[in-house]
């Protein structure tokens, strides 16, 4: 059981090109923990985050850097066995060791089983994305059957996850993306889509929701309050999770008179009981077929780095929409 | 039981000057109505946005303004009998004739018992105030003991109520108001107050609350949120109620990466089950002698274009702080 592994790693909070690729001690599992034997992880845009300290959370050095992993249980604890195929979506911040490794230590209670007959690459594109669509549409939102959400930036991560499980929920969504994605944003069950370049796209979804949007979710981060306020039904709520360094107007007479809410999130700050709220819908999902990513690029670990680059949008090739999947 | 009585009404939307006071027949109270004789009401400023159609709301002609009474079951109903002392909030929008008469009908799940001993024009002058401040409070911003709440304009109508029922409810409180408001403040139960002229005064804030406020409502409008989000604790909720025409910069990333929410409400969108749940706050704390108002003034009914006029900042006298009562 002791030895090296390979992982991705950073000694101190930096750039891209700061990954280190090279062995580091196999992690040895603490009480509560299972050692997983990583089959594919996913490069997430808050992992750069992590990784520059833009977010700040508690990194310990040195650092493996990845939230997600899908994977086999390789050293039981709790209810998982040897050879159970698993996944986690939180590892990798708030003190935790990352995913891009051969290795992690995961604690059972961020460990869940993966479906059977589901792709681990396919799985690892959707953990993250799918994991924030859970929490903003229904912890946070409270999204109901027959309700209609408006998703802005719908053919991207999250966007995509959004419309899945919105629509796998009962709900009608109006996708708002740039043309090329309009035929992805119908797979994945929206009602309607529209160009975001369209100057009338306000006025369209005002006339296919007369009444209002009940949940608004802009992914793209632009957040054009003073346009899409206006759209939402009285206890409309807004989801925000995007667009960090945005500076948006509030009309604030529009929110106030029509018991409108935002609702801002991270999924880095769910508990326990909120991510393995959101893991029963994700396996639901991903079981039913409905929860699918699309896939830009799959990797070897010891691309890292070129993966954080291509998220930062600092490196051409492999580019165009979807995940990209690392394989140690 | 019929024949005329004197009102304050409109005949269409419009100026303060508009309205006029004279008689109309005396509402007959339809199923599940009773009629009250008024005996104390308070004007809001959300009557004025009634009148003038700022806020949009079905007013039939010709309208008797005015949301709040304080009176005496003269028709009883339900299972309130005659001579009971009764009050209600939610007359004069959304259809329903307004409470500035001698007499009004009111819905009995509209109607609500005054504590003995309270006294009308006390009364009068919270109901509209203590209800907004209950809806935000405990139905939006879900408020619980042992917080901290943030009171900008803490000294006005909403504010001073915001400051007594959360007081009340065992949370600590930070008031922000003018000087000349701090001894209002203090005596409404605020733990700590602060003078809104003072450039320090959002440090102090921090100094007092080192893990940041839980629940951040400002009365005035103002919404200096670049300033006030980064007061808040992770999970903090912003109360939003005031400030018709702001349009304020809210940082986003600020809001989502700490899982910040702002909730706006109007009490007028509240349901009838919501406004129960509001009368049952209100009662206690009338009864407990911790909800208490300013009155500014106390006029005679005929005068209610000058009290629509005085809210309007459109007329001097009677100024400074305080609500205003008016006697039919």
């Amino acid at each position: 059981m002791n030895g090296d592994m390979t992982a991705a790693y950073i000694t101190a909070l930096g750039d891209a090109d700061d990954i280190r690729i090279g062995p580091l001690p196999r992690p040895v599992p603490g009480p509560g923990e299972a050692l997983v034997r990583v089959g594919a992880v996913a490069a997430n845009r808050v992992d750069t985050f992590v990784r520059s300290g833009a977010y700040a959370t508690e990194v310990p050095f040195p650092f493996v850097i990845g939230r997600d992993l899908v994977g086999t249980v390789e050293t039981p604890a709790g209810t998982f066995a040897r050879g159970d195929r698993v996944w986690c979506n939180s590892l990798g911040h708030d003190g935790r060791q990352g995913s891009f490794a051969q290795y992690a230590a995961v604690p059972v209670d961020r460990l869940y089983p993966l479906p059977a007959g589901v792709d681990q690459g396919a799985a690892a594109a959707v953990l993250h994305t799918a994991g924030t669509a859970h929490l903003g549409l229904f912890r946070d939102a409270r999204l109901r059957p027959g309700e209609t959400v408006l998703v802005e930036g719908a053919g991207g991560g999250v966007g995509s996850a959004v419309v899945q499980l919105a629509t796998a929920a009962g709900a009608r969504v109006i996708a708002v993306d740039r043309a090329e994605n309009a035929e992805w944003c119908r797979s994945c069950g929206a009602d309607q889509v529209l160009d975001r370049t369209d100057p009338e796209a306000p006025a369209t979804v005002r006339r296919l929701a007369p009444d209002g949007v009940d949940v608004a979710w802009d992914c793209s981060g632009r957040h054009d309050f003073e346009t899409t306020i206006p759209l939402l039904a009285r206890g409309g709520r807004v989801v925000l999770m995007a667009g960090m360094g945005a500076r948006a107007v509030l009309p604030v007479g529009a929110v106030y008179t029509r018991d409108i809410s935002l609702h801002g999130f991270a999924i880095s700050n769910a508990s326990v009981a909120d991510l393995a709220d959101a893991a029963g819908t994700i396996n639901r999902e991903l079981a039913s077929g409905r929860l699918r990513g699309r896939v830009r690029a799959e990797l070897p670990l010891t691309e890292a780095a070129r993966a954080h680059r291509l998220l930062e949008g600092r490196e051409g090739g492999a580019g165009g929409p979807g995940r990209i999947v690392l394989i140690p």
